[in-house]
C-alpha cells in the first residue's frame, strides 16, 4: 500500500502545478463572465426587483459561452473541470486521484473568489449576486433541482471526453457550455442554475452570505457522482481496456 | 418469415436496453430545459398574459442548446433521436426496426413525463405550460405548421447522419439543435414549436390537458415520414451499397 | 464554341435537378425561420410600432441558426448557396456555370415565395413583413449598406469553401450563419439585414409590396460580385492548380 | 545584426500585403457588426437613456458572432488577429516580428475607422457610440477591467492556435468569439467590453471623442502581453522544438 507521501507525490509535480493554475484561470474566466453578466443586467434595470427574462438570457448566454471557453482552454492541461462537482464526478469514476482532486477544488474555489473580488472592486462595490432560492421552495427541493442539472452537466462531460466518440469529441467544449446555458434558462428564478459549488462559494464569500450554501454543494456533488456511475457502468460501459475513458474527462492531459 | 419472437429478440439485448436508457436520459434533458425555460420566463413576468419576445428567445435558446446536447450524448448509443417523430422518420427509411422503434417511443415519452413531473414538484406546483394554439388557428393549420417544421428537423437529422458528408458530420448535433431553435422562434405564438410528440405528451400529461394533442402527433409524424422519403429517395439517393445511411440516423450505434 | 443546347445540357441532368431541389428546400427552411420569427415578435408585441431590441435578437438568432442549417443540409448537393447573391458571386468567380445559376435563382425564389405563402396561410393571413428602409435613408445609401453586408457574407462563403483551410472547413456552415446573424443585429432598424434577393422577393411578393425591392437586388449582387473577385484574386489567390476553390463554393457537389 | 532595411523587407512582400488586407477586412467586419448592433438597439429604444439588457444581449451576440467570423476568414492568411492587443500579445511571445506588427496595427485601425464611417454615413449621421465608463468608476479601475478581459481573450487565442491541441483547433475561431461575447455581457454597463484598441479608436475617431481612450489601450495591451507570457512560459511551456506555437497564433499563414 502506498504511503501518504507517495500518494501525494504525483500531486506536486510541475505538470500538476500547471493543472492547478489552468483550473484557477479557467474558473476565474467562467465565474467572471457568469457573475459579471448578472451584475450588468442588474445595473441596467435597477428598478426591477428581480431579473427579467432578457436579464436571464444574458446570464445564460454568458454562462454557455464562458464555460465552453473555460473548458476549451484547460482541456489539454487539466482536463478542464472548472467545477468541484465535475472533479468529484471524475474521482468517483476513478479518472482522477483524490490528492489531485483536492488541489483542483482549492484552485477552483480560489479562482471563483478572485473573480468575484475583482468584480466587486472594479464596479466600486456593487453587490455581487449570491445564489439563492425563492421563499416557496425548500432547501431539499432546491438541492434536487441543482443535483439533476449537475447530473446533466457531468453526464455531458463524460460523453464529451469518451474516446469512442471519435470526431464528435471536437465539439465537446461547446456542448458542455450549451447544457449549462440551457439549465440556467430552465432554473433561473428558482435556484439560479449554479451546478457548480465553487461558483456559489465565490459569490457567497464575496457577496457576504452563505445562506443556502449547502444546497449548492450537496445537490451538485450527489448529481455528479451519480452521473459518473451511470455513464461508466450502465449507459456506456467499457468493453475492452482501450475503451477506458480518456481525454477531456481525465486529469492531467497532454 | 421471422416469427414475432425472433423479431423482438434484438430489441431485448443489453445493447438495446442501453439505447432505451440513453433515449430516456436525453429526452429528459431536452424536455427539462425546454419546459423549464418557459416556466422561468412565466415566473419572471407573471403579469404579462402571454410570453413576450425575450421569453421566446429564452425558450428558443434553451431548445437549441438542450437538443444539441441531448443528441450529442446519445448519438453513439441510440442514434440520439430524442423524439418519436425522428424515430418514425428513421423507421420509414428502414434505419430502425419496428420493435426497437416502439421501445424508443416508450422511453422518450417516459423521459418527457419525468422531466415535467420533476419541474412541477420542484417549483412547488407551478403550472407546466402545455402546447396550444391561438383561437384564430384551426387544428388542421396547426398540424401543417408543426408538420413542416418537423420535416425540416428530420431532414436535417438525415443530412447530419449521412456518412457521405465526411467531416461535416462532426457539427451535426449542433445544427440539429439550431433548426429546432430557429423554428421555435418562427412559430412560438402560433403553435409553440414542439416538433416532438413526446415533448407535447409529457407537458400535456403533467399539465393536465390533452386539448390539441392530436396536432402535435399527426403533423410531426407525417412531416417526419415525408422527410425520410424525400431525403433518401429524391435529394440524395444512395448510389452504391457503401452510401447507405449510417451513423447518427441509425438505431443502435457504437 | 458550345451551342446553347450543349451549354444547357449539364443543367438538366438528374444531379442538377437534385441541386435545384436542395436549393428550394434550403431556401424554404431559411426564409420560413427568418420571416416567421419577425412575425412571431410582431404578434407578441402588437402595440409597439416597430420591432424592439428583443424582437431584433429573436430575428437575428433565427437568421443565424436557420442559415447555418440551410447551408449545412445542401452543401454536399448544391453547394448550399440559399441566396441568389451567393450564386452570383460564385458565377463571377467561375465556380458555377450561367445556365445552372439561372435555375438556382429560380429555385431559391420559389422556395422563398412558398415559405412566405405558408406563413401567411397558416397564421390566418397575418401580414408578412416586407423589407423596407426608414424615411431618413435613401435607396442609394440602403443599397450600399446591403451591399457591404453581402460582401461580408459572400467573402465568408468563399473562405468557408476554400480547401486550403483544411479542418476549418468543418465549421464553415456555422460561421456563414453567424455573419448573417451579426449583420441583422447591425442593420435591423435600417434596412432589415436581408443580404438575400430571394428572401426580399418572397416577402415582397406575398406581403404585397415591391417598394424598395431594387435596394435588395442591386446592393447584394454588387457586393457579392466584388467579394468573389477580391477573395479569389487579391486576398487569397490560387498559387497552383490544386489550389482551385472547391467544396462549399462549388455548384454540384458529391 | 540585421539592418533596418532587412528587417522591414519581409514586411513588404506580396504575402505580407495580403495579410494587411486580410486584417483590414476582418477588423472592418467585426467593428461594423459590433458598433452597428449598438446603434440599432439605440435607434429602437431612443427614450431609454442607456442600453437595456436586451440591447446588451444584441451587442454581445453580434460581437461573438462577428469576431468568430473575422478570425475565421483571416486565420489562414494573417493569423486572424483583428485586434492590436492580440498582435501585441503575439509579438511579446515572439510569434510575429515588430515591423509586421506595426503594419497589422495600421490595418486594424483603418478597418475600424472605415467601418464606423460607413455606419455614420449610411445611417444619415446617427451618433456612433463611443466606449466610455460610468461616473463612479476610475480610469485605473476601468483599465484593469479591460486588461483582465483582454487577458482572457488573448489567452484563449493562444490556446486556440496551439498545435498540441489537435482537433480542438477546429473550433478555435468559435471559442474566441464566445469569450468576447461573454465578456461584453459581463462588462457592458461598466466599460462596454471593448478589449480591442482599434475598435475603441475607430468609434472614438468617428464619434468625435477620445475621452477615456487611454483606458482602452493601456489595459488591453498590458493584459495581452501578460497572457502571452503566462501561456507560453507557465501554463503550457513548449517541451520540444515541434511544440512551438504555430497556426492561429502566428502571423502570416498558409
Amino acid at each position: 500500500m502506498a504511503s501518504l507521501r507517495d500518494r501525494f507525490e504525483h500531486a506536486t509535480t510541475p505538470a500538476a502545478f500547471r493543472s492547478y493554475l489552468a483550473e484557477f484561470i479557467s474558473t476565474f474566466f467562467f465565474v467572471f463572465a457568469a457573475t459579471g453578466s448578472a451584475m450588468s443586467s442588474r445595473k441596467m434595470s435597477p428598478e426591477s426587483p428581480m431579473v427579467d427574462p432578457s436579464g436571464l438570457v444574458a446570464t445564460a448566454i454568458a454562462t454557455a459561452f464562458a464555460l465552453s471557453v473555460a473548458v476549451y482552454v484547460a482541456v489539454n492541461i487539466s482536463g478542464g473541470h472548472v467545477n468541484p462537482a465535475v472533479t468529484f464526478g471524475m474521482a468517483v469514476g476513478g479518472h482522477i486521484s483524490i490528492p489531485l482532486a483536492i488541489f483542483y477544488w482549492i484552485s477552483q474555489m480560489l479562482g471563483s473568489v478572485f473573480a468575484c473580488m475583482l468584480l466587486k472592486f472594479m464596479t466600486v462595490s456593487q453587490n455581487v449576486p449570491v445564489h439563492g432560492i425563492p421563499d416557496e421552495m425548500t432547501g431539499f427541493g432546491a438541492s434536487i433541482l441543482e443535483g439533476v442539472m449537475t447530473f446533466a452537466l457531468v453526464y455531458t462531460f463524460y460523453a464529451a471526453g469518451d474516446p469512442r466518440r471519435g470526431a464528435f469529441g471536437t465539439i465537446g467544449p461547446l456542448v458542455i457550455g450549451f447544457i449549462a446555458g440551457a439549465n440556467v434558462l430552465a432554473s433561473g428564478p428558482f435556484t439560479g442554475g449554479s451546478m457548480n459549488p465553487a461558483y456559489s462559494f465565490g459569490s457567497g464569500a464575496v457577496g457576504g452570505s452563505f445562506k443556502n450554501q449547502a444546497v449548492y454543494w450537496i445537490g451538485p456533488l450527489v448529481g455528479a457522482g451519480v452521473a459518473g456511475i451511470v455513464y461508466d457502468n450502465v449507459v456506456f460501459p467499457a468493453q475492452s481496456p482501450e475503451d477506458l475513458i480518456r481525454g477531456i474527462t481525465d486529469g492531467i492531459g497532454v
